[in-house]
C-alpha cells in the first residue's frame, strides 16, 4: 500500500493515519470538521490536500450510523481502489452500503478492537492498535484483492487480523463489550446517590467492575445505537438470570430451612457458572489463569519504590507477567500484586525478601 | 493488648493472628478443624494451647451464620475480657448474639475490608489488613473499654478504623461489594456457553468487570446468606434500571425517528448517571480522577523491561501513582498505562522518549 485516504479524523481515523505515516504510506486526510483535519495534520497524520488520483485504500472512520452514506459518496467520487471502515459495529453499515448500491466487492468492514474511552484527534496515537485484534468482515462479494489490502492495513498498524461475518461480529461484541458496558454503567449509576460513608467502603473489585462506565456517553450512544437490538436481547437474558438470582436470595432469607437450602442451591449454582465463564477470559496469551502465581508486596508512596521493586524482581530472573497496584483510601502505602509463571512465585518471594521487601 | 484468642483459623483468623504475633501479642488458636489449627500454628500464627486464664480479646473468625452461636459459647466459658468478630456482615451476627443472651456490652462487631477471594490458613498473611478499612459496629451497649481494645486490634493490624451501625454497614457492603459481586457473576455466566471466537474478542474492560466473579462460591454463599434480603432489594432496583435501559435500547432500534430519539435520550441519560456514579469511586487517596494523567508505553515481553521502564520513570523524578498493564491475546507486546499527577505526564513522556520508549 502506497497511499490512503482517511475520512474522519477522530481518535480512530487519526490513529490509523499516524500508524500508516510511520510506515511511510502517503496519507490524505478529510473531515467535515476543518479544525479536526488541521489538528490531525499538525500531529503528523498526513496532508489535508485531496489526492490527485485514486488512492490504494480509503478508510471510512466516521460514527457507525454514517458509514454507509459516506462510503456511497466517496465511491461515487472514485477516490480509492479499495474501501474499508473502522466502526465498532458491522452489520448495519454493511446493510446500509448494500441499500445505497455501494460497490461491495471493493469494500470490506473492519473493527480494530482498541481505544474507545476518549474521542478526538488529540488522543490519537499510532501505537493504538499494536497487538490488538482487528476484525475484518467481508461482504458476500468482497474481492480477494480488497481483502489483501485490508490485511496489509492491519499489518501496518501492528494488529492481529480476525475474519468474521458482520452479524457474528456484532453478536460477539454485544456479548463481550456492549452489554457488559451497559451493566457497568447500571452498577455505577447505583453509586450516584449513595451515602458518602457507604461509597467510601468501595474496594478494588468495584472500581475494576465499573471502570468502563467512565467512557464518553456520546461515543457509546453511537456504538449502542447501531447494535441496540442485539444488546437489548442479551440484557433481557441477563435480566432473567438476575430474576433467578433474586428468587434464590429471597429464598435464602426465608425462615423455612428447606426453602433456604433450595435458595442456596440456586445461588451457588449461578456463582459456579460465573467462575466457569470467567475462567474463559482470564490470563493473557490464551494461557489459563492457574498457570500464574501472585506475589504481593507492600510499598510506600515514595518515588522510586516501584523502580526499585521491579529492578529487584528482574535481578531474581523472574519474568513479571502482570501487575496490579492497590491503594486504600486515605493511606499512602500500597500493595503490589505481581503475577509470575507457575512455580516462580517462591523464587521471586525469597529474592524480594532478601532485599528487604515485605 | 497482651493476649488474644483467635477462634477459627481460616484466612481471616490466621491473618489477624499473624499480624498480632508480629506485634508481640501472645496469640492462642482454636478451630474445630485440628489440621487448620496445626497449619496456622506452623505458620507462626500462635499456639494451639488454650490460654491459662481470660485473654484480653477473643476474635471470632468463623463464617457469618456461626458468629452468634460461637460467641455465646466462648462467653459462657469466659475465655476473654472483650470480644469481636471479623465476619463480612454485621446485623445478623449481632441479632443472633442478642437472641442468645450474649453479653453485648463486652462485644463489638468488626469487618476488615480485605482478602476474600481465596480461603484457608495457607493464604493468610499478617500484612493482609495494612492500609485497609476495618469497620467496627458497636452494639447498643458496647463499653468504651471494649471499643478501645478493638481499636487497638485494628491499629496493630495496620488498618484504618471506621465506626458504623451494623445495619448501615450491611447496606453499604451490599451496595459496594455484595450486589456488584453477584452482577459480575451474572455477566461472567453469560460467557460460559459462548462461542470461542466471540470470547476471544474479550478485552481488558470485560476482564476487569468480571475479576471478582473468580472468587470461591462457597465463601460467597456464606457472605450472601447473611445479607440476602438487602442484596435482593438492591438487585431489584438494578433490575428496574435494566428494564428501563432495555426499553431505551428497543426504542433506539425502532424505525420511527421520534421513537429512536426518545430511546437515545433514555440510554444517554443512564450512561451519564453511570459516569457520575463511577466518578465517586475513582482515584486513590480520595483524590479525584481528573487529577491524574496517563502515559502509555509499549513494552516487549522480556524480563527486565518493566524494571527498566520504572527505573527510567524514576530518573524523570515523577512519582508513579498507578499502573495498568494490558496484553492482547496472542501477542507478546503489552501496553503499560502509567498514571501520574496532573501536569507531570509531559515530563514523564519526554523523559521516557529520550530513553527510547514508545
Amino acid at each position: 500500500m502506497h497511499s490512503a485516504l482517511v475520512i474522519g479524523t477522530g481518535l480512530m481515523g487519526t490513529s490509523v493515519a499516524l500508524a500508516l505515516r510511520a510506515r511511510s504510506v502517503t496519507v490524505h486526510l478529510r473531515d467535515v470538521d476543518v479544525a479536526a483535519v488541521r489538528t490531525a495534520a499538525s500531529l503528523g497524520a498526513g496532508t489535508p490536500q485531496a489526492p490527485a488520483g485514486a488512492v490504494d485504500l480509503a478508510i471510512v472512520a466516521v460514527p457507525p450510523p454514517l458509514v454507509g452514506r459516506v462510503l456511497a459518496d466517496v465511491q461515487a467520487e472514485g477516490v480509492a481502489r479499495h474501501y474499508t471502515d473502522v466502526a465498532s459495529v458491522k452489520a448495519e453499515p454493511q446493510n446500509d452500503a448494500v441499500a445505497l448500491n455501494c460497490d461491495t466487492s471493493r469494500y470490506i468492514g473492519g473493527h480494530p478492537m482498541a481505544g474507545a474511552s476518549r474521542s478526538g484527534p488529540l488522543t490519537a496515537r499510532g501505537a493504538l492498535f499494536e497487538g490488538r485484534m482487528w476484525v475484518l468482515t467481508p461482504t458476500a462479494d468482497t474481492t480477494t484483492e480488497t481483502l489483501n489490502v485490508a490485511l496489509e492495513l492491519v499489518a501496518l498498524c501492528g494488529a492481529v487480523p480476525v475474519l468474521m461475518e458482520a452479524s457474528a461480529h456484532d453478536r460477539a461484541v454485544a456479548l463481550v463489550s456492549h452489554a457488559p458496558h451497559v451493566v457497568a454503567s447500571l452498577v455505577a449509576m447505583g453509586l450516584e446517590k449513595a451515602e458518602e460513608r457507604a461509597v467510601s467502603l468501595a474496594g478494588s473489585g468495584l472500581r475494576d467492575l465499573t471502570r468502563i462506565a467512565e467512557a464518553d456517553p456520546r461515543l457509546w450512544l453511537d456504538i449502542l445505537s447501531a447494535n441496540a437490538g442485539i444488546v437489548a436481547d442479551l440484557l433481557e437474558e441477563l435480566g432473567s438470570d438476575l430474576e433467578q438470582m433474586i428468587l434464590g436470595l429471597r429464598a435464602m432469607a426465608a425462615t423455612d430451612e428447606a426453602k433456604r437450602g433450595s435458595g442456596a442451591e440456586i445461588v451457588e449454582g449461578m456463582l459456579r457458572r460465573g467462575v466457569a465463564g470467567r475462567a474463559r477470559i482470564s490470563g493473557k496469551h490464551g494461557i489459563q489463569p492457574e498457570r500464574f502465581e501472585v506475589v504481593t508486596v507492600t510499598i510506600g508512596d515514595q518515588p522510586g519504590e516501584l523502580a526499585r521493586l521491579f529492578t529487584d524482581a528482574d535481578r531474581a530472573g523472574v519474568n513479571v507477567e502482570d501487575i496490579r497496584i492497590e491503594h486504600a483510601t486515605g493511606q499512602l502505602a500500597g500493595m503490589v500484586h505481581i503475577s509470575v509463571g507457575q512455580g516462580l512465585a517462591d523464587r521471586l518471594k525469597h529474592a524480594l525478601q532478601a532485599r528487604g521487601w515485605r
